[in-house]
This record gives structure tokens, sequence and C-alpha cells, in this order.
């Protein structure tokens, strides 16, 4: 009978509990046993183990979070961390090591993966999305529907007090959470570190749509947009735009919690399911996505080498279907 | 043929749409018509009003904010601007004036009670509860359902990293909503105006979490506490407890927002209903609302005049049960 | 250091596991420890029992149903079975039970209080909301907003495709459910087994209704309505009306499961912990309740001998704001 | 200036709205003007139009139905009907007309696209996702994540009394709501049209899991499974197994309602947006899609000529990861 590892490493989402329970349940079939290392990498240099049988992850596939929880591990990031990391890891004497994580997560698995015997398979997480080799990560999707709830009910307080909103969205490097969820909402603006932000477009665009009558508007920004997180933007345009009265809202930790969607308990487990083939096919240094609903196979360095696309295209159409 | 006024003042919240139905369909019943005044006390100083039929209040029983608008009136504020007001609403020749609003609008219902003489009955709506001559004041039920869920959300994160949270919440002058979405979310502290904050305690019973090992934790401030915003608790905390994670999390307007509740579509609902019956009876100056189940007529003067009860034990409960 | 034990008996419903944390958590506080007996009365016969420490419920809070499991017990309902009910529960040596059920359920745990030495206490809940003794029982508030939720979409449906709908809801004895959501979802008729069900009315103003141009409507019905379930109701009606298209929905038992909304919660937290002083205070056979917002102690007859007021004037309320 | 009409057919689903919003609001940003045609086929018989401007599709983005109506149309389907249907389309001198619809109303369009002038090109919907042509169709997602609310509260009851739950689920010809549906909800057994039932399997697997002391189990049933609904099946596996205590759900009607989730809104934004600007290109006789994440324009026979690809394995996949 052969045991394998998995470990959450990075920032927690929705998914990856559906995720675990998807490779315990699939490896159990094999007639193998799991063995989960809680707090991520560091839980690994700390030894923190703990055995996963079928009840274990019984009534926790619509669970937001992680059972196994996740850490940032500084030692982690150095080579002499990365070492003992590898040797904690061989010592453990798994047949292989699952590592739900995102890009930064899943570069780490690669190193370690270098100087490490046992073989590791990525699966990519990320409420930002911004993991390659697969259309989707997990959590992206219910991110998106939270801060589309979010947004929703700020919409009805901007209309109602005919005021112009600033909705401050997860991303330090892209917009794709702000651009899903913005478009989705019907946002008069998305503001995106991928597209050039204009703000003397938006603020002609907001008195455009004053002359037309609009009285509220929601724009919403990237954390990470060049023209700054949204307090700064809201200055900004106060400074150029009269007759708004303007209000701020940062969205916060919320985006990354509750229950999974269907989408991302569907993805974490195909995910899963497919990892644990992987494994059992005997490859290393891989990852596992999903491709226009295909599992695909990649090499780990897709993972931070190749991003999804991201469409600027929609950033103008979220401003035309709001007109 | 009778017709009467209705208009929605102060911040908006869920449950308004639900009671202006209610109004304009039990006016028709009565064979009334309806007038709605759009923008507040500032809509009537300046004359926007709109007709109300049973159409127009169709579809709307779920939806948040408020479809007459709200704004804030500096002008209705001052003596002037109060005459100018009853000036106007007089004109409007309506047989009487329901107003949708917390205790400051209601206060300003009173006044205006006084100058004109068109009768004027009040409606309660806070979602900080913070009305008095009614238990229950429409908006505050959604409210704390939509802080709590944020709660849960945040709570997942918060575990999956081994995180103390800081969750801020509306409420100025008093912590209903922070003590009832904190209690129910199983926070481990809620502070709140009504209860002096002991940060000393606060860190001591961390401490002693810590020492029963507990990782996380979730703390609930009302923004106006005594010891600060959640920033401030934050970083007081942050220099007496080591070992803890910190995070803050701002909720901001979405706590305004979204579909109402059962229990505030009934509350609008009942109290819409029978306070066009106090107008048909003849009586002004009065308010509406929810006392153990029964509709109580009140004079205005006891929004203001009266709180609902607060229950400090219930802080405590919050505390023991999270232990 | 004393024993305590807890029980859920009946049909199961949301905020059970918030009442059980409450219990756990307030014993603990006292210096007790807590017995939880499985699947209600029949596990007390079989010896279901499982310890209670502050861990057992964590993360319990925010979960539908019962950790504890519940189940139908034909044994109990003898007098013999009674009888070794009582010897069970005293051989359990506990300084009392609490029992969480309905108005049933609770009348088994005062003939059980009559048989055993140990003092035993009830905790109402119910999503019928038939239970005496308190304003609301656990589980009410959340099973109403759950068929809300089914209704709004419903009425998607039925407002796009111009149709007639019947909604059937639980509710074998009474119409709490239908009446308070019904109500809510702005439904244009609400027939309850209170209500004599006069369905020549029904089709009189539906076919008023279709002649101001309404062209979809939302019946709702209790199950137990004297005129029959919902299919009987609709056969009926397609009979006496023509031009609408008729189309039947059964809610069943999604009703009785999911998240506890926040009243929910905190009804339960403080039944939970009242429940607690109660069998501090040494007494037996009494009932926990929550009558406006203060919590009262009654003998435990008062569950089924009295039940929460009904408002057939809601009823017609509901036609009228319909309208 | 141009002007297009648009009409949505067949049962309503979530997004439809949004995509409504998003043609009216991309041909205004042509310079075009819209018409929108109430009731489907049976509204362009009987002359049924709307002007559509930028106001109209106002705050509708998030809601479901179809603000355009929707109904069936029996003369439609005769060959008589659809010439009068084609003569009623050329007389409104429209330049195009989209049609909203699953693979039958698509089929129709294309009938009437060789009768009538006016070019007309295809959207697909449908909660069945069984319309060629795309990955998935508008108001898929959020389907399968209301069918997973409700079994996830199912859930709930099922778990606390150790029962076994056949829920049956929208899909007469097909399967892909319920398994989607029934593997994001960590369902036991899902059964559908496209894999041959094998019921003696089922109760194998299910004494099975008896034996490894599982006491619940939810079976996802879609309407149209080849060993009949969930009533006839329940009865089915109640003749072969012992001690389970069955129920069933029928969650009927709303599956096709409520505010559609992001991925939703974001096809229907998408989707509408490039249909314009197919009409635009002067093509007709199309559908528009989404695959791989790119607009795809096919003929309209595609949409019931080809139907997403069908994945057996994920059949398996989720007893596995059930066990």
């Amino acid at each position: 009978m052969q045991r394998i590892g998995v470990l959450t490493s990075g920032g927690d989402c929705p998914g990856l509990n559906a995720a675990i329970r998807a490779i315990v349940r699939s490896a159990i079939a094999l007639g193998w046993s799991v063995t989960g290392i809680r707090h991520g990498y560091e839980g690994l240099l700390r030894g923190e183990v703990v055995p996963l049988d079928a009840a274990a992850v019984s009534g926790i596939i619509n669970r937001g979070g992680t059972m196994l929880h996740t850490a940032r591990s500084s030692e982690f990031e150095t080579s002499e961390g990365m070492k003992r990391a590898a040797a904690a890891l061989d010592q453990l004497g798994l047949a292989g090591l699952l590592v739900l994580g995102g890009n930064g997560s899943l570069r780490g698995a690669w190193e370690l993966s270098k100087l490490a015997r046992t073989p590791i398979v990525g699966i990519p997480k990320s409420i930002d999305n911004d993991v390659g080799g697969t259309d989707c990560a997990i959590g992206f999707d219910t991110a998106v529907n939270t801060v589309l709830e979010a947004i929703d009910r700020i919409r009805d307080t901007a209309t109602s007090h005919d005021r112009l909103f600033l909705v401050e969205v997860m991303g330090r490097k892209n917009g794709y959470l702000a651009l899903a969820a913005g478009l989705a909402a019907g946002a008069e603006e998305v503001l995106v570190p991928e597209v050039p932000t204009d703000l003397d477009a938006v603020c002609r665009r907001l008195e455009e749509g004053k002359r037309r009558g609009k009285r509220s508007s929601i724009i919403v920004v990237a954390e990470g947009d060049d023209a700054g997180g949204a307090f700064a933007i809201a200055e900004a345009i106060a400074k150029r735009v009269s007759g708004y009265e303007i209000r701020v809202s940062v969205l916060g930790h919320q985006q990354r919690g509750g229950a999974p969607t269907a989408f991302d308990r569907l993805l974490a487990s195909r995910l899963g399911a497919a990892a644990v083939n992987v494994l059992k096919g005997g490859q290393r240094g891989k990852m596992i996505g999903l491709i226009h609903d295909e599992v695909v196979v990649s090499d780990l360095e897709r993972a931070w080498r190749e991003m999804p696309r991201f469409r600027p295209e929609l950033v103008t159409l979220a401003s035309v279907l709001a007109s």
C-alpha cells in the first residue's frame, strides 16, 4: 500500500477542502492512504502531519478555507530552508506529494521537486486566477460571486443615494477578479493593472453620464491598479468631477471565504482526482489543470511562466454596457 | 378620494421598498391615491413628486434600497428650511404624509409636523436599530444577516491562517448591529459603545485562548466603540499580545444593501399598512411600531427619546460561548 | 463537577447546533461537563452517548441539522418504553437533561420527567413555530427565509411565463410558515389550516386580477390546508378559472436545512445558555422560551397547551398588498 | 439608423435579462435602436412589440426571468404559422432579429430564417445546457448552483435523520444539470439518461455503504432517467435495500429562477454584445457561442445537431468521491 501527502500553501480560498476530499477518496479507491501536512511548507519543516481517512474528509466539500490550514514560511524561501524541507519531505517516505497552491507556491513546489526524491504534483488555486496551465484556478469562481454579491448590495445604496462608489477588490498584480465581478455587476468602470488607467477619460465618461441623467455609478478597482487604490482614485476623481457624492468600499478578506460554488467544487474534485492519477502514473514535477474542460498535465513551470489570457476588450465592454 | 404622500429619509436600508409597496397598495384598497416624494426632505423642498399606483410598486418587495431615493438636506435642518418645507408640504394638498426614517429623520418629521397642517406619521427604519417605539426598525434584521455572512466568510480564512481578525461594523452611537452579528457569528469578542471596552481584559482573554490552543479569533467592533475603530484597536492589541497575526476588515456600505429578509419584509409590510390606517383614523404627529408583535401607535418623540433595550449581558455571553 | 445531558428530538431544523454549542460552552463555564445523547429518545433507550467538550462544538454554530442526529422512536411512545427510557436516563447519572424538541417531543420530555429522577428542561424548536411558551421556536426564521428564497425564484419564472403557481409549504397542522413566507414573498393568496379556504373566493380574486391585467400569481399553500394540498387545489382552480397556465411546486425537505439565520443563531444561543441556568437553579419539568426578548421559564405543558398567536388578519393583508 | 429586434423563447432562465441589456446597450453604442418582442414567437405572431432604450434595461442585469416574457406557441410550430411569423417579422422592418432560446427555439429560428428576409441570429440559453455551438448555454451555471444549494440543505436533514434522499432535478433528455450539481454536492449517486441506470448496482453500493457505516445518502436523479423519476426509483430501491429510511424531493420550478451567477451574467453580456456584432457584419442564420473563452459564430443548425460533451466518467467519479 502506498501513502501520499497533501498540503495547502499560500492564501486560502474556497474549494481547497473539496480538492482535499477528492484526493483522499481517490487515493483510498486505489488502495492508498493519505497524510495531510498542516500549515503548508512551514508545517512540512515542522513535521506537522495528520492521517486523512475517508471519514476525515466527510462533510467538507461545501466548506470554505482549508482543513489543513496554511501559512507563510520565510524559512522555506531560503535555499537552506528549501534543502531542509526536501529532507523533511523525503523522510516522510511518501510515494508523492500534492501541493495546492498559487503560482508562488507552485514555484516553491518546483524548486522543492528538484531537491527531493519524492515526486511532487501541483494543483492550481487562486482567487486572482493568476496560475498558468489551467483555464481557471480553484477559488476564482467563488471569489467572483462573492465580490459580485457585495457590489450588488452596494449598488442598492449607491442608487438610492445617487452616489459614486469606488469598490476595491483583491488583485495586486492582475485584474481578473475585478474585471469578472465588475462586468457581471454592471459596473460603469473597471480599473485593472493590465490596462493603463486614464483618469481623465474616466472623469470624462462620468461627466457624460451625468449629462445623460446618470446619478450613481460603480467603479471597480483592482487593488494593484496603476492609478492607485480606491481611496487615492476617489481623491483624484473628487478633484476633477463635481456633483458626485463619492464613497469608497474596500471589500477585504471576505473575498477569500465562503462555501465554494458548484464550479469550484467540480473543478477541485476533478483536479484532485486527476492529480492522484498523475502520481499513480509515476510522473513528477508536474501540475494539473483543466483546459477547455479536459484535464491537462503540464510541467510545473507553466504555473508561473504563463498567465491565463486577460481580455482588455472586456474592460471596454463593461463601460459600453453600463452606458 | 384622498391623496397621501410618502418619502424615505436618511440612510437607505432593505425593506423600504416593501414598506412603500404596502403603503401604496393599502391606500388604494381604501380608494386613496399616493404621491411619492423623491429624495426625502430635500425633494420635498424641491417639489420632486411622482404618482405611485399599484403597478409602480410591483416587483419591488424583494429589492434593497429605496425606489424613492433619499438624500441629506442641509436646508431642512435650518429653521428657515423647515418652514419652507412645511409650506411646500401643505401646498401638495395631501391628506397625510408618511415618513420612513431613522430617529433623526423622525425628529425632523416631528418638527415639520408642528409647522405644517398636513398630518404626518412616521415609520421607523434603521440598520442600527436605534429607533424607539418599536422592538425593531426596518432594515436591521437584513443588515445583521449581511454582516453575519461576511463574518462567516472571514472566519474561513481566519481559521485557515490562524489569524486574529478585527471586523468593523456600522454603528456610530450604538452596538446593536455589532452585538447581534457578533453573537450569531460566534465572535470571540464584541466591542460596542454601550459597554466600556477594556483592552487589557480583551488581551488577557486572547492570551488565555492561545494557552487553550485557540489559534484564530474574531473581534467584532462597532465603528463608534470607545476604544476606537478596528484599525486603532488592532494596533493597540498588537502592542500587547504577541503570537497573533492580526488583520482588519471594515465591512462598509454593503451593510446597507441587499434583498430584505423575510422578517424585514413582514415588518415593513405590516408597518406600512398600519401607518395608512393611522392616517385614516385622523391622527397626526404619531409613529407606528411593532411591539411584541402588536402594532403600536406612539407620539413621534418616542422615536428618539427611547432606545430599544440594549442587553450588555449578551456581550459577555458572546465571549463565554466562544471560549 | 456536574454532568448534564442533551438530546435533539423530532424533525431537525437549523439552529440546533448553535443551541448545542451554547449548552456545552455555558456548562463548561460553570465547571460542568456535557454528555450528548445521539438519535433522540431512541438513542437514550439504546444508550448512545458521546462526550461533548468545547472543541466538539467548535465550528458548528453556522451549520444546519443536528450533530447529535435525531430519530423517531416508536418504543418511546409506549408506556413500557417510556419507563425504560426513564430508567436509562437515571442510570446515566446526569444532573439534568436538556431536550431540544417540538411540541410533541417536549410532551415526551414532560412524561419522561414524571417518571425519571433526573431533572429535564425543554428548549423549543420547530420550523412550524407550533410551540407554546415562546414567541418563536428555533428554526422557524431560517425556514421562512428558505421558503421565501424559493418563492422569489419561482416568481421569476411565474412572471416570465404568465403562470399561476401553487407552492406547497410544510405545515400539517398550522400555517405559520406559509403565512410568513407568503406575505414576505408578496404572494397573491396564502391558504392555511387556521382559516377556512374558500376556493370560490380565491377564484373570484384570480378572475378580478386577470381583469386588472395581472397575468401571473403565486398561491402559497400550507400542506395541511383544509382545501387539500397544492395539487388538489390546482385541480380545483383549473376547473373554475380559465386563462391561467397552472403549475405546482412542492418545496419539500430543503425547508428543514441550511445555515441558520442570525435570528435563529441568537435565539438558539440565548435559549441554550438559559436552559443550563435553569438546571443550575435546580428546576425540573420546565421549558425555556423567549417572550418579548426576555428569557421566560414555563412549565413544560405550556409547549403544547398554548400555541403562538396566529394572525388571520395577515392572511387578508397578503391579498390586499398583492392586488 | 438601424433598428433590430430581440425575443426570448422557450423556458425562462437566469441571464436572459443580462443578455437583453447587453444587446440593447451594444446596439445603442452603434447608433442603432432596439425593439423588444414580448412572449417569444407567439408575441411575434400577435405583434407584441415594445421599444427598448438604455433606461429600459437599467437595473435588470441581476434579475432572473425575462423582462420580455416568453411563451409556447402552438401556431408557430405549424408550417402555416411559421409562414405567418416570417411575414410578421419582415413587416417589422428590422435590420435583424436576435433570438434567445434553447435548441428547440433555435431550430425554430433556423426555419424562420429560411422564410423571412430579416436576418436572424441565435443566442443559446438552457438550464439543461443542451445547446450545441457553445461550451455553455446561458442559465446553466445558475441552475447548477440553485440545485446545489437545495441539495446542501437536504444533506443537513438527510444526515441528521440518517436518511436516503432521492432528489429529482430537471433534465428530460439529458443529465448535465444533475451531474454537475450531484458531483458538486458530493452525492453518492447521480442517475442520468446518458448512462443506463443499473439499480442493482446502485443498491449494492448502498448496501456496501451501510456496511462501512454510512447512514445517509443522496441520490440525484435527472427527471428523464431511464429507470424512471425519483418516486419510481425510490420504490424500486425500497424493495431491494432495507435499513434505509427513504425520502423523495422534486426540486421543481425554482430551478429556473433566481439572480444569475457571475458566470451567467458574463456569458450573457458577452454573447449579447457579440450577437449584435454578427448582425452588424451582415450575417444571417447564425448562432453565437463561447468556446474555450472565444466568441464563435456557427450555423444555427449546430444548436441542435451537436450537444456539449457529456462526461460519463464523472458519473463514476461522483460515486468514488462519495465513498
